[in-house]
C-alpha cells in the first residue's frame, strides 16, 4: 500500500461545524489494521430520519444487505462502520456478523436493533469478527461527543491517502441548518483495498421521503459522475440522516418536496455531495491527475453522460494522460466505442481549453507546446462537442499510473 | 515502444501453405516506420469472392468506410494493407486517400478501383500521404507470388511483438483446399499503437452469401471473445477472401448454407481465426499471461459473454492477475458489476482448476500455496460457476502490468 498523500489532495481537512443531534466516537478495534482506528459510531437523538443509496453490485456486501432491509423504515437510532473487512462474500457467516454488530451496538446505546445501521469496508471473503466490536462499544458510546468530523473520517479510511470532509451551512427559516458529511474512496474495492462509503449528517428537520429524493438527485451528478477504474464495489454505501434537531430552534419539518425552503438546502447538501465525489477522484488510487471530461452536443444528458464515461473509463485515455499527452485520437477511439450517436465530421476535443481537433480531423491552428504545457498542470480538463443537440454532461476521474498497477498488483498480505 | 517479444508469442511463425489464386508482396513505403515493411499487396485471381466485418466504433476509419461500402459486392481484386497511419479521423483528406490507394492499386493490377480493399492501422488523426504507396505500387504488382505469409505478417505489425499467422487444410470433395490467415492486434488502437486486423484466404470455392455467413458465426467465439483493455479501434477489419482456385481441381462451388461439405470446412476456418484471435491476446501490450475466463451456470450463454468480458475488462481483476494474486474477491466485484443475473450464495470461483471460493464464501479447502504456484503459471484459466442455468462462454484476455501504462503512457514520438 502506499503511504504518499496524493499530489491531489486539498491542503488540510475543512473546518466542519458540529450537527446538534449526531455523537461521534472512533475506537480501535483491531479488525486489521494495527495502530489505527478502525470503527466510527455514530448516535442520533430520536426522530432521525435516513435515506440511503447502495451499489448496483448484484453481490452486495451483508451490510449493504441489512441496510437494504431496514432503510424503508426511515428512522435511525445509531450507525456503526468498520474499516479492514468489507464483510462481504462472507455468506452466512456475514449476515450473521451485521446481526451480531447491530445488536451489540443496540445494547450499548440502548435502542432498536432494527434502527442501527452499517457499512463495511476493507478485505472481501474473509470472515468478519463481530465480537471485536463488543470490546469497544461502550467505551464507544461513553465518548460520543458533538463534532470529531476528522478522527471520524480517518477511521472509515483504507487505502485513500487522507481523510476527506465537507460542510455547508444553510438558511432555513428562523435559523440556519448544518449538513457535515464524510466520505471514503480510492480504488472500487478489493481485499486490502477499497471502497466508496460517505454519511452526511444534517439537523435540517426532512422526512424520509424527502430525504430520499434529495439524496437520489443529488447522487446523480456527483458520486454517480466520479469514476475511477469503472469497477464497482460490493458495498458502496450512501447514507444521509437528519436529526430534525432544528426544529428545537423554530424550524418546521419539511414534508413535501414543494416546500419552498428545499431549494437552498437541496443547493448545499448537493454541494456537500459535489465535494467528498471530488475528493474521492482526488485519491483515485495511484492518481497524479484530476480529469474533468466535460461533453457537449450530445444528443441527450443521458447521451452524454454515457460518451463521457466511455472516455472516463478507457484505459488508453487514462493512460496518455499520466504520460502528459494530449493524446486526442484516444479520446476519438472512445467516443466512437460508446454506442451513442456520434459524428466523426462534427466532432471537436479539447485538452485544457485548447482544440486540439475540429470537423473530424486534426485542427490546423493547434500549437503542440502550448497543449503540452496544459497537460502538465495537476488538473485537466478534456472537452467533446459532439455537434448534434443540447445534452451535456461532466465527469470527473484520475489519471491510469505504474502507481495504480503497482498499488493493485501487489500480493495480498 | 517495447520491443523484447512477449513472453507469450509462439516459438516461431508456423509453416503456412500458399493458398492458390492468391500472391502477396510487401514494401517500404516510408509512412512512418523507418528500415521496416509497411505495405501488404495481396492479389487476387479472377472469381475471388470477399465478406468482412468490421469496427462497432461510430467513427470509423476511413479505410472501414471505403470497404463496408463495396463488401456487397462480394467480388475482390485486391488488398492494399498500410502500417503506420490510421487514416482515421482525417476528414475528407482521408475519403481521398482511400480513393487514391485504391486507383493506384487499380492502375498498377488492371482491376477495377472498387474492386480494391483496403486497410489502415497506426497513427490516428494525422494525414496519410496516399502519394507514396505510388512509388512502390509497381513492383508490389511485379513481385506479388504465392506464399510469403510471414513477411505479409510482419508489414502490418504495428506494437506488435511478433508476427501473427495460421493456416489450416480441409478436404472438399475430390481436393484438399487451403485456408491461410494473418493478423495484427497488440492493444486495441491509437497513435503508435495498434487496431485489430487480420486477413483470411482460401482456395475454396464460396459464394459472398456462405462466406458472410461463415465469418460472423466465426467470430463470435473467436475474435469477439478476446479483450486486452475493453477498448474499441476505430479501424478493427477481418476480411475474408475465397479464391475459388479449387473449382479448377474439382471442387463444386458452395452456394448454399445446406451444403454438406460446409461442416469440415467452417471447422477449419474456425481454427484459424480462433488461432489468430489467441496470438492477438497473447501479443496485449505489456501482457506477461494469457488469461481465459471461462463462465458457466449462467442463464444463457449471452449473459456467461456479458459476465466474462466483465472479468476480464476489469482493471483490478487484470492487475491482480498480474501481481499473481488469485484475488477472488475481484471476480465477484467484477461478477456483481456485469448487471446480469448472479447469486452470490451460489457463486464459485477456480483459479488454475482450484476451486477458492463457494456456495457465497472462501472455500474451506482452499490450498494458498497450491493457488499461489497456479499463479505463477504464464497461462491462467480463471472459472466462475453461477449455478443459476446452463449458460456457458469463454474469453480470451491478457494481465495489466507497468509495460501496459508505460507503452500507453509514453508521449507521441
Amino acid at each position: 500500500m502506499s503511504t504518499a498523500i496524493s499530489p491531489l489532495a486539498p491542503a488540510s481537512f475543512p473546518e466542519m461545524p458540529p450537527v446538534a443531534g449526531v455523537r461521534l466516537a472512533t475506537a480501535a478495534a483491531g479488525i486489521r489494521y494495527p495502530g489505527r482506528t478502525d470503527v466510527l459510531l455514530a448516535l442520533f437523538d430520536a426522530g432521525t430520519t435516513v435515506s440511503g443509496v447502495f451499489t448496483r453490485s448484484k453481490c452486495p456486501s451483508a451490510a449493504v444487505d441489512w441496510c437494504r432491509d431496514r432503510i424503508k423504515g426511515g428512522v435511525a437510532s445509531a450507525l456503526v462502520v468498520n474499516s479492514g473487512n468489507a464483510n462481504a462474500f462472507t455468506g452466512k457467516s456475514g449476515a450473521a456478523a451485521t446481526k451480531l454488530t447491530a445488536e451489540i451496538a443496540a445494547n450499548a446505546a440502548r435502542c432498536k436493533t432494527g434502527d442501527v445501521f452499517l457499512a463495511s469496508t476493507g478485505v472481501i471473503g474473509e470472515p468478519l469478527d463481530a465480537t471485536k466490536f463488543g470490546g469497544v462499544m461502550d467505551r464507544l458510546v461513553a465518548d460520543a461527543a458533538s463534532g470529531g468530523w476528522h478522527e471520524a473520517a480517518k477511521a472509515i479510511m483504507t487505502t485513500d491517502t487522507f481523510p476527506k470532509g465537507a460542510a455547508a451551512i444553510v438558511r432555513m427559516g428562523p435559523s440556519a441548518v448544518t449538513i457535515s458529511g464524510i466520505a471514503k474512496g480510492a480504488g472500487m474495492i478489493a481485499p486490502d483495498m477499497a471502497t466508496m462509503l460517505s454519511f452526511v449528517f444534517t439537523d435540517a428537520p426532512i422526512a424520509p421521503v424527502v430525504l430520499k429524493n434529495l439524496l437520489r438527485h443529488g447522487v446523480e451528478d456527483t458520486f454517480n459522475a466520479v469514476t475511477i477504474d469503472g469497477d464497482t464495489s460490493t458495498s458502496d454505501t450512501l447514507l444521509a440522516f437528519a436529526t430534525g434537531a432544528a426544529e428545537a430552534r423554530g424550524v418546521a419539518k419539511i414534508t413535501r418536496l414543494s416546500d419552498p425552503r428545499l431549494a437552498a438546502f437541496r443547493e448545499g447538501f448537493n454541494a456537500v455531495l459535489a465535494d467528498l465525489a471530488e475528493q474521492v477522484a482526488r485519491d483515485g488510487e495511484g492518481a497524479r491527475k484530476l480529469v474533468e471530461i466535460v461533453v457537449e452536443g450530445a444528443v441527450s444528458k443521458k447521451s452524454a453522460r454515457r460518451i463521457a464515461l466511455s472516455i472516463a473509463n478507457s484505459p488508453l485515455v487514462k493512460t496518455a494522460i499520466g504520460g502528459e499527452d494530449a493524446n486526442w485520437g484516444r479520446v476519438v477511439m472512445a467516443v466512437g466505442k460508446a454506442g451513442e450517436p456520434a459524428n466523426r465530421d462534427r466532432l471537436a476535443i479539447w485538452f485544457g481549453g485548447i482544440r486540439v481537433a475540429h470537423k473530424g480531423a486534426r485542427d490546423p491552428a493547434y500549437d503542440e507546446a502550448a497543449v503540452s504545457a496544459a497537460m502538465k498542470k495537476p488538473e485537466i480538463t478534456l472537452k467533446v462537442a459532439l455537434g448534434l443537440g443540447k445534452g451535456r454532461d461532466r465527469v470527473l476521474t484520475c489519471d491510469l499510473t505504474k502507481e495504480y498497477v503497482a498499488i493493485n498488483g501487489d500480493y495480498r498480505s
